[in-house]
């Protein structure tokens, strides 16, 4: 039984009794102790090293998006671990499942959005305002949210969002998708009536396609970066264990209701 | 309903509408930008920026365990996306539930064998071939695997293993942990007659526990690492999709037969 | 921190010291011993015990998607658990996440677009052919699949479907998804010119939506169904192993190629 | 690669185009209508269809066990599926991730225990005191639990096991496991100086295991009762959500110190 077709055909790695190799370097001699992991991310992602830029950029919005403090999924995990300790990958697994299209996944959305406009604008700084004014037009039309946009904690601004973007300028990596996100905000703060704010889920797409991430793992970037977050968590919980004490307080806010 | 005792109390991060502090540092203006990844995984998980040399050894084992080509875990994941492609981080999750005690967790039951040898050689460099001996007949006599010992591929060495220890005597880090590794692998190759590889799974925790990485967070090393390396093979299974290919192969290898 | 509002309630189950209620009933006094697990199950989602026709009906869908040999999601789950035999339940979680859009969440699609084409026909027999025949045109224009139609490896007819809806007849329980999914099947042979499957996806929601079965449940009669599989699979697996022998199975079926 | 060795061969189900065979019986015509999901969940398990006793107990232990209110593992289901609405499977998957040792999985350490001691009693009814005080003592002393004993909620008596050793007597399938559970639940309570709850998780094995059900699959029973729940509930979250409720709730209870 077969569904679709496929030439089976890698390029990330492979390996024989003497060695690894990926993305068609010696993992022993020219990897373990040469790069830094996030440099390595890169070129496993992308078949190249990164530029200083690039590994700076990165570097930042994975340090930017890695944690959040007692958030959804890491209370989940932290849950997850007190149930069943005895899978610390579980654990890990559980807290992941929360990297959603409303939390974190939205990422992606915005960039796609981003990545939208910027088509529409033919990446012309001089168009981007009415592209983004009729954007939004039109979301509001469908009774759509602005992905990227709104915070239950941060306001006015995400102060994330801001070190991002005037990390960018720092660096010079400013494109057309910081520079249309940029315009988006100023066309949605008029078109709202009040400061829209621009989160980080919109941030991270904004530098990063500006430096040829690819769209396809952009929703990467939350993972891994909230995977080092919870591996943080949960080696706490190990030492203190807080997990059935979350489950406690989630329940006690929680009542029963025979009828609907 | 309560299960256990709680204070409450995580040291890890915190927020306000303003700002997020991690580890006692504000976010944005002091992390972002400032510090790699690594870096900051070392700040959350021990509450302190790591030296150089730590540094260089994490990003080093990170690295080092992060991708080995089509492993179960990168199946498991590259067929749920195939099935599931609406859910990138449900795939990533698949793939790390692969992280266990017989593959990659591993990196944690070879930490607390080695701990436990260095505990009974109290840290003295010339008892540890007599207890490394004693260890592995123990082993031995309780028909039990000697953890971190043995490659379905790699041999005579598992060049991961050469290059973690080589790259802790270069940079000076090397102490207990490592040196009874070693006297580990020479008594395990007189006592079994033949050469016992010893895999990354035991290079990885004789170097991070000789730099006073915690035993509790061992085992997100390999999770960590996996996780770039599963998010590059579904960033790929999107543009050039092979998870229903690896299913059928798969189950070509595999026939019924109605009694047991 | 909060995201959105909620008010807490939840009309499923209680305890205290002494009983457990859910939906109404004590646990250990009204529903353990007197009802089946399927009858408890509509129980728990709907908050009715089900008609005998209901009973029967969801016991047979739930049998028709339970089990279908190495799917992908079988042998992710095998594999997991070769590489994590600690964590039984990780192993049937990585198998349930297998069950997405692609493969088996596809009842929940398919029972969208019935309900959409019954409301579209005003719930009339007489009009369902055309409404089909439009439905299928405008998919086809917008390069989009037909939801539960065609299958890998049955055809000319998938025969789950064929019993589930001669089983309909039988107890009576056909009322306007059936038709509607009926006249879909005609239109599509005839639109395609040729015999398109019907599926298992779509012949599960043809039939529980006529019997009430609430929509946003739908994607839970795989998911439960699936698990019983996966545990069977999962109980042989530590029987007789296979998990490692799949991935060295899929593994021989890719080839690394450096450039992209 | 190849980790061990497998003859590849499956005893549960095939498939060709007109026909799927599980357990050597044709699903279209033998199965589906013609039998209860239980019954299907015993026969895909152990190749035979259950007993009427069989049946009317293992419907009976999943009842037992699929809900019991705002657990652990349904506040992770529901703050993942509020994180990540797009994949219900994932939320399910978390869910699941919880039924661990500590939880839900104890089901198969209470059997392990209650089979080691049946066996040290050569099944022998007169000599299961004798080693009930033993292996209790032996416990003790080694400064572990006693599997399946103890509740957060209830006491003196888990109404689960009240009604499940009735029920085994009521249908005349009490064995040796049930009268092992009996002797130990008196020993431990002369032990403690206390009564000791036997709860749901001793309870399950002490009755399944005088039915012949397998122990590998034991913990099979708690994951798919739960998954059931997990469904009710989710379905509820979709029409009523408290996932990020629980989240806020859970956040609540927790405060940041910077220093351990």
């Amino acid at each position: 039984m077969r569904v679709g077709k496929s030439d089976g055909i890698t390029s990330i790695s492979t390996a024989d009794a003497a060695s690894i190799t990926i993305r068609g370097r010696d993992l022993a001699s020219e990897l373990i102790g040469e790069v830094s992991f996030t440099e390595f991310f890169h070129l496993m992602l992308l078949g190249l090293e990164p530029t200083p830029v690039q590994r700076r950029m990165l570097d930042a919005v994975l340090i930017a998006i890695a944690e959040h403090g007692m958030t959804a999924s890491v209370s989940a995990a932290r849950m997850t671990f007190a149930a069943a300790p005895e899978s610390f990958q579980g654990a890990v697994a559980a807290g992941i499942l929360g990297c959603g299209n409303t939390v974190l996944g939205t990422t992606e959305l915005a960039g796609r959005f981003l990545s939208a406009g910027v088509d529409l604008a033919a990446g012309n700084p001089a168009r981007m305002t009415d592209v983004a004014r009729e954007e939004i037009a039109r979301l509001r039309a469908a009774n759509q949210r602005l992905p990227g946009f709104g915070h239950p904690l941060h306001h006015p601004i995400d102060p994330r969002t801001d070190r991002l973007l005037n990390l960018a300028d720092e660096v010079g990596s400013v494109g057309p998708h910081c520079a249309y996100a940029r315009a988006v905000q100023s066309e949605a703060n008029a078109a709202f009536g009040r400061p829209m704010v621009m989160n980080v889920s919109c941030a991270i797409p904004a530098v990063m396609l500006d430096l040829d991430f690819p769209m396809e793992a952009l929703r990467g970037i939350p993972i891994l970066a909230r995977t080092a977050g919870l591996i943080a968590h949960l080696a706490e919980e190990r030492r203190r264990p807080m997990g059935f004490h979350l489950a406690a307080e989630a329940a006690e806010g929680v009542r029963y209701e025979p009828s609907e």
